[in-house]
C-alpha cells in the first residue's frame, strides 16, 4: 500500500477522459497539491494511459494503474451502468473505498451512475437515511456557499433536512476551514409559518436542537448568492432547479456583459481593454473553482467532478478530495449523527 | 361610467407611493399608453393626491379620484391587512373590479395583502383550483420567459400544475403577441421517469392531452434564462426559490463585472468607456422592464407591480395590465379551462 493520502481515480470517467484527467491530476500536484502527499489509484485502460503518464512525470511517480477493460458512457442510464458494473473504471474505483486501499475516489463520468454505484457499494452511514450531494456557489462575500441536497434526492422529509444538516456543516468546515459555519433552510420567505409542512417541521426541529449547530433559520433563494449563510439545506428537487437556474442566469448575464463590451460605437479602440476586464470576470466567475460535488453521508467519500471541466476543474475537485481526506469529518458527521438521533428519540421526533 | 380601458389603480400602495404611481401613470400616458384609450380609477388619499395630479396633467385628465382613509403597510402580515379590509385604497381598487367598474386592478402594495384580497373578493374561477403568481424573466433569445406559480401555493398537485399550464399559456399569448408559444415542466432533468410524483403524473397529463397546447414536456432550471420554452410551469415553492435564486445570481455577476470593470490598472482612462458599457448593460438587465407579475385563475385580473419600483418599472405594470385588459385572454382561459376538464373527465384523472 502506498502511505500518504491516497485518492482513487475513475480515470475513464467525463467528457475527455482519460486525457484530462491525467492533467488534471499533473496540476494539481504541480500546484494545490505540491507537498501534500497525496497518492493516486488509476482505475482505466492501461494502454490508453501510458502514453500519458509518460508525459505526467509527477502522476507517474505517484500513481498506480489498475487495468480495467470498460467504462461507463456518459449517457447510460444508472440502471444499465450497474448491469455493466464490476469491471468498469467508475465501479473499481469506487471499489478501492470500500476495500480501505484509498480514502476517496473521484470520477468525472455520468453523474447518475456514479451516484448509484457509491450508493450500492459504499452504502449509506448508520444514522443517514439518504446521502444527499453538495455543491458550492461563489457568493458576494467572496466566499463559497455550499448548497445541498443538489438532486439525490427528489422527496425529503423533515428528519431527512435535519440530517442534511448535519452533513454541509461538516463538510464546510473540513472544506472550508471555518469553526462554526452557520446553516439555514431554504424556504419562500423567513418568516415562520412559511412553506409547506416539510421545511416548517424542519426549522422547528433545528431551531429547538441543542448540537451545537450554528442554525440560523429560513433562508430565501436570493441569499445563497447573498452568502447570507455558509450551508443552504434543501431538497435534492428545489436543489437541483435552483442550481441550474443560477447557472443559466449567470450565462445570461454574462452574454449582456459581453454584448455590451463589444457593441460598443468605440468597440475597436476599446476592445483590448474590454478583453482584459472580460478575462477578469471570467476568471472570477470561473466555473471552476466551484468544480466538485460531493456525496455526503456514505461510509467513505465520492467526489463528483464536471463530466465537461477541464485540467483546472479537474485539480479542484482533487482539491476537494485531498481536504476532505486529511480531516477528520466523517468522525464528526458520526459523532453529530448520534447526538442528533438521541435527541430525536428524547423528545419524540418523529418526521 | 368612463370610456376605454378601465384600469383600477391602488394609489397608496408601494414603498413610494402616491407619488411613484402617479408618475408611473403620467409616465405610461406618454409612453406606451399614448393614444391607447387608458383611464384609471384612482384609490387613495384625495388631499395627498391632488397636489401630484397638478403636477400630471394627462393622469388628471384621464382619472377620477375615489378618496379612502386608510392604507395597507407593507408590512402587514395578510391576515392584518384583511382585518383592515374594506375602506383601504388597496381592497376598494380591488372592488372596483369586481363590481364591474374596471377592468382590471394594478397595486406595488404588500403582495400577500394584495393576494389574500384578490382571492378573497374577485375569487378563483370556475375550473380553477387555486389562482397562481406568474412572472416574466428575460431570457438569451432576447424574448421573455414566463414562470408561475412563483409564490402563490407553495404545495401543488398534477391537476393544478395542468392548469397552470393553460392560465400561463393564455398569459404569454395576451401579453407577448405569440400565437402558439411553447409550455414545459420544471424538473430536475428532461428525460421522463425524472422528478416526484407530482410532475411526473403532470407530465404524462399534459402530454396526452389533446387541447392544442404546445406541450415540450420537461425542462431544467437553465432552461429559464435560455428560453428553451415560453411558459415554464412549477409549484410555488420552487418558482419562488427559482426566482429569487436568479435575482441573487444576477446581482453576483453584476458585482463581478463592476469590480472587473472598475478596479482596472486603467481604470481612469476607461471610466468613461466603461461607464457607458455599464449603462448599456443595465439597461438590458433593467429589472423594470420585467416589472408586473400577474395573479392569473381569478374572476377578473389583477397586477402587481414591484413595491420599490420607480416610474417607469410601475408604467410597465400599467402596460401588462392594459394588454391583459384589452385581450380576450380570460375567454380563451374559461374555453381551455372547460376543455382541460372535459378531458380529466372522460380519461378518469384523478389527481
Amino acid at each position: 500500500m502506498l502511505d500518504g493520502i491516497i485518492i482513487s481515480i475513475d480515470a475513464m470517467g467525463g467528457d475527455n477522459a482519460p486525457d484530462i484527467v491525467i492533467k488534471g491530476i499533473e496540476y494539481f500536484l504541480s500546484h494545490e497539491g505540491s507537498g501534500r502527499r497525496a497518492r493516486f489509484l488509476l482505475h482505466g485502460d492501461a494502454e490508453a494511459l501510458a502514453p500519458l503518464l509518460e508525459k505526467a512525470p509527477r502522476t507517474r511517480e505517484r500513481s498506480e494503474v489498475y487495468h480495467t477493460e470498460s467504462a461507463i458512457a456518459m449517457d447510460d442510464k444508472p440502471s444499465q451502468a450497474l448491469r455493466k458494473g464490476k469491471g468498469t473504471s467508475m465501479w473499481n474505483a469506487v471499489a478501492s473505498v470500500k476495500g480501505g486501499q484509498a480514502g476517496v475516489v473521484v470520477s468525472a463520468g455520468n453523474t447518475g451512475a456514479f451516484m448509484a454505484m457509491s450508493k450500492l457499494q459504499l452504502r449509506a452511514k448508520k444514522g443517514v437515511q439518504r446521502p444527499a450531494l453538495a455543491a458550492s456557489w461563489p457568493n458576494l462575500s467572496g466566499d463559497m456557499t455550499v448548497v445541498l441536497d443538489v438532486g439525490a434526492n427528489v422527496e425529503c422529509d423533515a428528519a431527512q433536512l435535519a440530517e442534511f444538516a448535519v452533513l454541509g456543516e461538516a463538510y464546510y468546515r473540513a472544506i472550508y476551514k471555518k469553526s462554526e459555519p452557520s446553516v439555514g433552510l431554504l424556504n419562500v420567505g423567513t418568516e415562520e409559518g412559511k412553506g409547506n409542512a416539510v421545511v416548517k417541521i424542519a426549522n422547528e426541529r433545528l431551531s429547538q436542537s441543542q448540537l451545537g449547530l450554528n442554525y440560523l433559520g429560513f433562508v430565501e433563494g436570493h441569499d445563497i448568492s447573498k452568502g447570507t449563510v455558509d450551508v443552504v439545506i434543501t431538497d435534492g428537487y428545489t436543489g437541483n432547479i435552483a442550481l441550474k437556474t443560477a447557472e443559466g442566469t449567470a450565462k445570461l448575464v454574462e452574454s449582456f456583459v459581453k454584448e455590451a463590451l463589444t457593441r460598443n460605437i468605440w468597440s475597436k479602440f476599446t476592445s483590448a481593454l474590454n478583453g482584459w476586464a472580460l478575462h477578469k470576470l471570467k476568471k472570477k466567475m470561473d466555473p471552476r473553482r466551484a468544480n466538485g460535488a460531493v456525496f455526503l453521508g456514505l461510509n467513505g467519500v465520492a467526489v463528483k467532478s464536471h463530466g465537461g471541466t477541464d485540467r483546472v476543474g479537474f485539480a479542484n475537485a482533487l482539491n476537494i478530495a485531498m481536504g476532505l481526506a486529511e480531516s477528520d469529518f466523517q468522525d464528526v458527521i458520526d459523532a453529530r449523527l448520534d447526538a442528533l438521533h438521541d435527541e430525536d428519540d428524547n423528545i419524540g421526533f418523529i418526521s
